[in-house]
């Protein structure tokens, strides 16, 4: 088999499409994508004797998709970490959207989970078991900004000094989502250990060679023929499948 | 361990408290309700060779479990089937009630999902595979109008004729929330094989004997607190955990 990688455009024409004929709310994508990011984890680092996770949440929707895993990984016995510099600056026009933040933000908070201030991420960093990279998306353009590059850059550190799964949601953030991981000095750089693809796999993520798992058991019949999407079968009742070594269709 | 049963009202009360200061959405908790009761679902009844599974749904928001459940259940490789006499008639005040209802059933047409005619829930009940039982939940009281009424007497009548797995979300429909099954013919004949109690199971399923699954993997401990639920573990990403022979604490 093999898998169809999709363009950054096209995974934001995919990601409309589910919200719109799909008949999605942001909710239940996030809600399922955050599982999907928890099931990794789990299958990453197993749960015995809590291990901290520290999660690193951009300013789009894909920092929900990380509160979300957060929230499950909670519930799952760890002892999660959120890092959220930015909280979602989504205007109000998007309906959904800033209330969605707000509430996971409530949520995790009701759950005793720790949130790590804006300038103590390389402390928790020193002493996680685990991160995830839950930064920049599907629709990341350009370079990194701070604090977000300062972080990537403090992971990629730790990395060299010891072990620490890294696992990164969608695309490793700073990677290109078309272009991969060449144009930057940090992209060049990142290299996490997992990578969740949701939905489908993202042509910039043809340069990653670690344990790969799709992620997000929603897609429809007509969506997945409309971008070609060749999807796997997913095992049981998970949310995510091993695509490990799938070559690209493309 | 004992679990905590609880009333309709404080089931009810539970719910409000859920989506005020809990920050949850109804999309939020009716997603991973429809998860948990397709999980169930899976451990009845393994998907091989595609089982049929009719989903009977109410018109409050237990019938929006069951619509979540049936497009798990599609991903899961079931070829659920969808009786669902009376759309969700929640006022429009209800915030997201209507138009969570209207994009449940979106998702289920993009998938393919047979809806069952209002009239055809007798034949499409013999050749059936088994059944999950959506249509009254915590907020029932009184009788069971029609067509729920002859709905649930076909099951039963098809359960004294031959062996047909039969899940109820949360409270046996027709059975009292609180009183359980002794007050009508209707109730006191119905018995499900399985129960999927969501976030704590109610009082009235005390009178349950067969196999009980808790649901709702998302309680956080201020809510259990108040409501002295003493939740049990869940085991492993599994959004339900197996509280058959569980004493009540109450």
């Amino acid at each position: 088999m093999a898998l169809r990688y999709l363009t950054s455009a096209a995974a934001q024409q995919l990601d409309r499409d589910l919200m719109s004929v799909g008949g999605f709310s942001i909710d239940q994508l996030m809600e399922l994508a955050g599982l999907s990011c928890a099931e990794a984890v789990y299958h990453t680092v197993p749960p015995t004797s809590s291990p901290r996770v520290l999660i690193a949440c951009g300013p789009g929707n894909q920092g929900g998709d990380g509160l979300v895993a957060a929230r499950h990984l909670q519930h799952f016995g760890y002892s999660p970490q959120v890092w959220y510099p930015k909280r979602n600056a989504a205007p109000l026009f998007e309906v959904g959207a800033v209330q969605s933040d707000q509430r996971l933000v409530t949520q995790l908070q009701n759950l005793g989970i720790e949130f790590v201030d804006n300038d103590a991420f390389d402390t928790k960093l020193e002493t996680t078991d685990a991160v995830l990279d839950a930064i920049f998306g599907f629709s990341f353009r350009g370079e990194p900004r701070e604090p977000f590059k300062s972080a990537l850059e403090a992971i990629v550190s730790v990395q060299k000094r010891r072990s620490l799964p890294v696992l990164s949601v969608d695309i490793p953030s700073s990677w290109g989502v078309d272009s991969g991981n060449g144009e930057s000095a940090l992209s060049q750089s990142f290299m996490p250990d997992v990578l969740i693809s949701l939905t489908a796999p993202k042509l910039g993520s043809r340069a990653f060679r670690g344990k790969h798992y799709l992620g997000g058991r929603f897609v429809d019949g007509p969506t997945a023929a409309k971008y070609d999407l060749n999807l796997p079968k997913y095992p049981g009742t998970s949310q995510i499948v091993d695509i490990t070594g799938v070559e690209p269709s493309n």
